[in-house]
């Protein structure tokens, strides 16, 4: 039996199946350079109905491998076929039922199979990804509205990547030609905030950002801006006492490390910046909006979600499911593919 | 004795004199446009000392006008000279002779008298505006401290016109040619945002919102984006309650009056759409740094600040008064004529 001998591909993970996720990867498959080093972590049966129904005519041609014959060694490629590591088997059985039953995309709807789907095909490539057999994961978006249809507990990207690596430490990216930013919060009401802003999550963030931009982006020496939590920086005091009591002694702390970070600067003021010379290699913002709202206004389409402090490479799309245009065919795969170069990027760094 | 027959000028609020203010102010009045509608209110000396100092191979001529004189009827224009309406008959004896003692401005320093000039500066022209001695007040920026610094409480620009005009909803805007930000809490700590953000506060600042796009601005039915507070709108109230709570009843509330509202919209995808068509006349935010930050990535430099509800017009620039850079001659004029230019066409419409 011959196997594949060339550098482990890259997995790319399906995410929520009646989202946009198949319409993208199918959009990707259809060029050869992505087919070459990519395999997509999913359902052939979905893939394979996503195929038929967005492109009825001209159906790209789709490789299937079982998951267990994949780990015992990657058979070769199928010349214009599209690879799908098929991960169903590790679904429960009414699950795989439900799935195998399935004769159309039921696009836009909560499908609790795809929640069981969404979540083996992250964790399988993940444990690849471990054991050397993918050289990173780039991910689909998932709703994680269906963890719970499917009685699993609501989670995120970022916390099962957490989670499985056992790296508690892992950052949020985000990121674009010209701005990276870094999240010291994520997905938290604007409300707790403040009470989960430590010193201590602000050091790690600026530490684990750092590491990972000299090594894997292989950026020496990379600038880092901290933005404050409040409005002008809280002027002294006057509003808001956090950027004295947290982020100073943060970046003070950081700094006395090596690590370059300077700050904490006024948010507006900070990516007003971006309008000239911009001299950072990344941001780390206090929240989600502050950093996402400069990012996507910069390079919406053309960015992707990084994870930083993980043992393996993880990009991600930097936008959700679509519901509201899936299986439309009119979705922009430009985000996947941006992810998918910057994983081919840091997985040689 | 003759006076000046031509519709009531613009008044310049002179700000801090120890910032930029004075500076740019001078390159404005360079421009005989500008020297012909509008007028500096503000200290006669101290602007003969500003032009000392950074212009003394060519310093503008001024023409001085006390402040009891102006009012009793503004004397004829002297043509190449910028008008100053010297308001310092206004400030506590001290604090004048302080004024009238100095030689030389100490830029980026913060001095007391400055506190008091740059509040009898704004009162007078506001004043004068509620008795349509001006038809638009545009106001150079003040430092907030000067205010501590000279015995007065401490209050900014908004606090100030909402005071003295009686308009307890003021809303606080800013503005460039594609990008209108109202904003519902201003000047507050992150932490305490979501307790200052009622049903009641949104639905004033829409209506506020509205209704001076609709008049001033002439805008036949405005269309008003909502921002939402929380990441991804709150994701159905997993991430924060306030978009239920207050946020879309305070919607439907102004819907029902005729008000064009829609949202919430989660910030960062909303201000995405600024990189294709964008539809909207105004965003309404929930926080200082959600409208700030795009509103500045998009027009830093050539934005105004507008405020909302008033009696009168009232524009500013989009900046402090960067004492870092006071007295160098380098301070940028664009956001002050930008203000001065909206002031005109508010004032006309």
């Amino acid at each position: 039996m011959s196997h594949d001998t060339s550098p482990p591909p890259i997995a790319i993970t399906l995410g929520d199946g009646a989202g946009i996720g198949p319409e993208i990867l199918l959009q990707l498959m259809r060029r050869a350079d992505n087919r070459a080093d990519a395999v997509i972590y999913g359902s052939g049966h979905v893939m394979r109905l996503a195929a038929a129904q967005l492109t009825p005519d001209d159906p790209l041609p789709l490789q299937l491998i079982p998951l267990d014959q994949w780990r015992a060694g990657a058979p070769p490629p199928q010349p214009g076929a599209a690879r799908i590591v098929d991960v169903t088997s590790e679904m429960p059985p009414d699950a795989r039922l439900q799935l195998a039953r399935m004769d159309a995309i039921p696009f836009g709807e909560e499908v609790a199979a795809f929640g069981h789907l969404q979540r083996h095909a992250l964790l399988a490539a993940i444990d690849d990804a471990l054991a050397g057999r993918v050289r990173a994961i780039c991910t689909a978006p998932l709703t994680k509205a269906l963890f719970a249809r499917a009685g699993l507990p609501v989670t995120g990207h970022t916390e099962l990547l957490s989670e499985r690596t056992r790296t508690p430490d892992a950052v949020m990216m985000l990121a674009g030609e010209r701005l990276r930013v870094a999240l010291v919060t994520t997905h938290l009401p604007v409300s707790a905030i403040s009470s989960h802003l430590t010193q201590e999550a602000i050091e790690s963030t600026l530490r684990v950002t750092w590491r990972d931009l000299s090594t894997r982006w292989g950026i020496a020496n990379p600038r880092i801006a901290v933005a404050a939590l409040n409005p002008h920086a809280g002027e002294q005091g006057n509003m808001g006492h956090e950027e004295d009591a947290v982020i100073r002694p943060a970046i003070e702390a950081a700094r006395a490390d090596g690590v370059l970070a300077e700050g904490p600067f006024p948010a507006d003021t900070l990516f007003a910046r971006l309008r000239g010379d911009w001299p950072f290699d990344a941001v780390v913002c206090m929240y989600h909006d502050q950093g996402l709202i400069p990012l996507k206004l910069t390079h919406f389409g053309a960015s992707a979600n990084i994870t930083l402090g993980l043992p393996i490479v993880r990009t991600s799309v930097d936008h959700g499911t679509a519901y509201d245009i899936a299986g439309r065919g009119v979705a922009d795969a430009g985000s996947m593919q941006y992810a998918l170069d910057l994983a081919r990027r840091l997985a040689s760094g």
